[in-house]
């Protein structure tokens, strides 16, 4: 090495010692005679001070190789906020490893600077100490997860990435083969099917920290390629894959947030999540539940309820805790969220703080008898909101309102942001219904029903459960999965109601059928959102900051410029446009093309 | 769990205990009225005794649960081959979880396979020991690595795949970008520019085991993606680097060799392999060096020789003990072999066995001085053959003489198949000739010369050496990796002999150049071949037996069917026909395409 010493680690007790530091020059202060270099490595920092006139030259971010006696800094000069505070190195030795021109992007933690600068100088971004931070929280995220599997005897498996492409779910990203110029490999959205066939081989227990590509119209905080912790197990219930998942997360914030979180985590139905929180991921760090009025309602005139009612829907509603002290121009604005979330509008009473009474455009639509009760029903208070909604469609009248309710949370500061609120989601739907009035698979058609309707899902479809769960911190879904089917029967009855022939299932998903055949033990697994679990962790707003190198929308890297336009004799070596070969026969019959199968993160 | 216990874990001291099992059929033996099956799940086997007659329909790779009591085998039947060998389950309770249709391809570790028909079921072949074990084995040298490396502080961090394409080098393989029509991403060929860039971002140490990208016509045991272990440090010396990898390789073959390699591995330099081995990837399990003797034969008036001599080029021989002995129709084979590699052939001289008098095509051409001192020259002795190499290129004959080197070892049984025999191959030469009178870089045009002449490559560019290194186990180079350029100067004079103009190096290197102006660090590093590796270790033929789902030549995946044809909407949204824009300017200049810069593993 270069150094003898991190400059982070030198304490009083080093004074005395001769070391020999390099780094980077994060601060320069000339007094007189004297210069003060505040040096950087990647252990943290320490002060040198230069006595010759070479370190006149030193500018920030110059990499600096320095010797130096460590010495107590004078008294009444020690800084307390530094762990280095207490000493001082005095440079006898300076050499300058490498210069820096001047800086596009100051290497500052105090400094702001916009995304696009940022990325395109990552590299100097990585200096500053929230990135720098970020990275090392990740990899450390890393190792705790390893630590746990390994513990439990998990064999990490890497999964091909130039694969077989996939016509329906997300779109592939797709790849040109040159040497059968007319095909196409896939990126794999996720390693699903072929983790299930590692459990047909045999592995039993399987993970992998896997890199999968989704080619989305990028929302807000979307990459095209991003990771997952993937998980399969086999001869399990659903019970040992939460328990594992817990042990995961445990040793996550344990460590890194320094947070033991309270075991067993919490389970809630995915039905009983949707009916009190209007969310399949709901915030637990506070409380406004909803309230279902369908029956305390029923009878009343107003037509908007009424029509929701006698459609066989649902009328909810959320309280905002002091929610009557808003503007006209405050509720208004409830008007236009829901408008822009899609919604008619949001209908609201406000509860006069000092008599209770009920005011507002809802109001003078209700009878007497259901205004008087209301406050009750909904457990409001006098100065308080209460939201409603109302749909034939109850889902949809419930997300408006569980999505009201994070509103809520956010305008009423009612959120605890250094809390921590984890909870499982199970029993989640197996099929809903298709707009054209069959039956899709809520999860993806391996799911296993769960073992009350595995025998009866046919008879009331929409109310068959699988067992199929997600883990949910914050409100934000930081992992899912479920168990498989492995019966044959039970797989053919599931394809029978989601109408899917024979033919099309060995079209679709012929080689994992295929591998079916052969004994498949009963298995289970779950992936985690790997930069969202990161992201949580480092208390970051994007994924994009626990992400060495993250793209922008549109998936544009401002660092390298890629993509980029390709030259001509490449589109022609990479057989971009032959035409494809007619299929060899044989290999034909047992591969049919992928389903859109992934544990969804 | 389903079951309570592991079948492999089960002792004589579990004798009396009930346990559940779950586990694969892979055996079943009926003897009158009792059926004796193996049960077989990730942890081993144990024998199952079934009296009732629903064991009957048991077949091979049935999936099974059974519940029974742990009893001693009846004195006589235990089989010490067996860890579970001295008990056996009396099954009380059996389910079948899965059946299995007749087997394409057996279980069994006995029957040899054709590796179509092993990749094609691979999810079976997995369930044999030898394939299974080599998934275990790689999954334990990712921890055994990963443990040597956060035990020395090193940030595990994921670089981009989805990246900047390469016009030169090793062809990329291609991603058309359906939000941006006409560009396209790169699959990366190795992380090397962005694990710089990590160093240039203060990141010092730096590792991930890291999916890379080759389109290359395929050799035998290549794949188009490949994994290594990727390494990066700052402020180090070649000595820090080397000291690193050896940790890694030590830790690795003591564990899954149950090898202690002596350290420190013996270095060499890329010289003295090429002259005493003809290789720059030396197999030291066995001696048999090569013998220059241009010195020797000068003024010999044999044609063949005396023109490799008078062209300043290079005249040796490497003795094959006991090569005297050969037939004529294997004398006449080195012909046929030589000529396969490309040459002309291969002179030689056999030494009689009782007399040691040299005969053979070369004898009758040398004089008789020549000839009464070649035995001692080339170290041979009575009974021995000697193969000569003449050129005027000399690494072109070292290289013939190193091949036959390799080629009398397996013929002459001199490989010790139990040996390891590890090296540094160091100093590699910075430069070589280009066809057209030029240099080009051996390495990459960012690796740095070694301390000797950094001031004055340009005096003698073909001598001039590299910081460059390879770590090479039994003639296989498992590593390799260089201290890198950091200092702009030296960076510039590298470029000006290599021809590269400021404008081409802006063009094809800018991102990192731009990168380097801002205080980049010394660093260095080292990429392993991971699948290679493992191979090693697993006392593998190919890196097939290490891949979980490997390709075939031409990238076919005999179980998925991949590549395939897409279809007209998949290739109209992926934009794949659409011209590409101009660039857009904001982000143009910075960057330009990327040199195919990448630790040659």
């Amino acid at each position: 090495m270069i150094r003898t010493h991190n400059a982070g680690s030198l304490r009083a007790a080093d004074a005395g010692s001769t070391v020999t530091l390099a780094g980077w020059v994060a601060r320069r202060r000339d007094h007189g005679g004297v210069i003060f270099v505040d040096l950087r490595d990647g252990s943290g920092v320490v002060q040198v001070v230069f006595r010759e006139e070479d370190a006149h030259a030193l500018r920030n971010e110059f990499c600096v190789k320095v010797t130096g006696e460590v010495t107590p800094r004078p008294a009444g000069n020690e800084n307390p906020d530094l762990p280095t505070g207490e000493i001082e190195v005095t440079a006898t030795e300076l050499e300058v490893l490498s210069e820096a021109a001047p800086l596009p992007l100051p290497v500052d933690d105090q400094i702001e600077a916009g995304d696009d600068i940022r990325l395109k100088y990552r590299y100097l971004d990585l200096r500053r100490s929230g990135p720098a931070t970020a990275m090392r929280l990740r990899s450390r995220a890393n190792q705790l997860a390893r630590g746990v599997l390994h513990e439990r005897d998990f064999l990490e498996i890497e999964t091909p990435t130039l694969t077989r492409s996939t016509p329906e779910g997300a779109r592939d990203f797709l790849v040109p083969v040159r040497l059968q110029p007319g095909s196409w490999y896939a990126l794999p959205q996720s390693p699903q099917l072929f983790k299930q066939l590692l459990m047909v081989g045999g592995m039993e227990r399987y993970y992998q920290i896997a890199r999968c590509y989704r080619d989305e119209d990028f929302r807000a905080d979307r990459q095209p390629e991003f990771t997952q912790l993937d998980i399969e197990m086999s001869f399990v219930t659903e019970d040992d894959v939460i328990d594992l998942g817990e042990a995961i997360v445990a040793a996550l914030w344990s460590d890194l947030a320094g947070y033991e979180i309270p075991r067993p985590i919490p389970r809630i139905t995915w039905h009983d999540a949707m009916s009190r929180y209007g969310s399949d991921k709901p915030d637990l760090r506070y409380g406004v539940e909803l309230t279902e009025l369908t029956d305390y309602l029923r009878g009343t005139e107003f037509r908007v309820f009424a029509g929701a009612i006698d459609a066989g829907g649902y009328v909810g509603a959320v309280v905002m805790p002091g929610g009557a002290g808003q503007s006209r121009k405050e509720l208004d604005g409830w008007q236009d969220w829901a408008k822009a979330r899609g919604a008619r509008g949001l209908a609201y009473v406000v509860l006069d703080a000092e008599t209770g009474e009920a005011r507002g455009p809802v109001a003078k639509n209700l009878s007497a008898e259901h205004l008087a009760g209301l406050a009750d029903a909904v457990g409001a208070k006098p100065g308080d909101a209460i939201f409603f909604a109302a749909s034939a469609n109850t889902r949809e009248a419930q997300e408006l309102l569980g999505a009201a309710r994070i509103e809520i949370a956010k305008r009423a500061n009612l959120i605890d942001e250094s809390a921590w609120a984890f909870c499982w989601v199970v029993d989640a739907p197996m099929f809903e219904r298709t707009d054209e009035g069959g039956w899709t698979a809520v999860h993806h058609p391996f799911t296993s029903p769960n073992a009350e309707w595995v025998d009866t899902f046919e008879e009331a479809p929409d109310r068959a459960l699988a067992y199929a769960y997600d883990i949910v911190c914050n409100g934000n879904e930081i992992g899912g999965g479920s168990i498989r089917i492995h019966r044959s029967d039970v797989q053919q009855r599931v394809f029978d109601l989601l109408g899917i022939s024979p033919e099309e299932a060995q079209d679709k998903f012929g080689f994992l059928l295929e591998a079916f055949k052969y004994g498949a033990p009963p298995h289970g697994g779950i992936a985690f959102g790997w930069d969202r679990v990161c992201m949580l962790l480092a208390g970051a707003d994007s994924i994009r900051e626990v992400i060495a190198f993250p793209k922008t929308r549109g998936g544009f890297d401002p660092l390298t410029g890629a993509p980029t336009p390709i030259t001509g004799q490449q589109r022609a070596e990479a057989g971009i446009d032959a035409k494809p070969k007619a299929p060899t026969g044989v290999h034909a019959g047992t591969a049919g093309p992928v389903a859109p199968v992934a544990d969804p993160t």
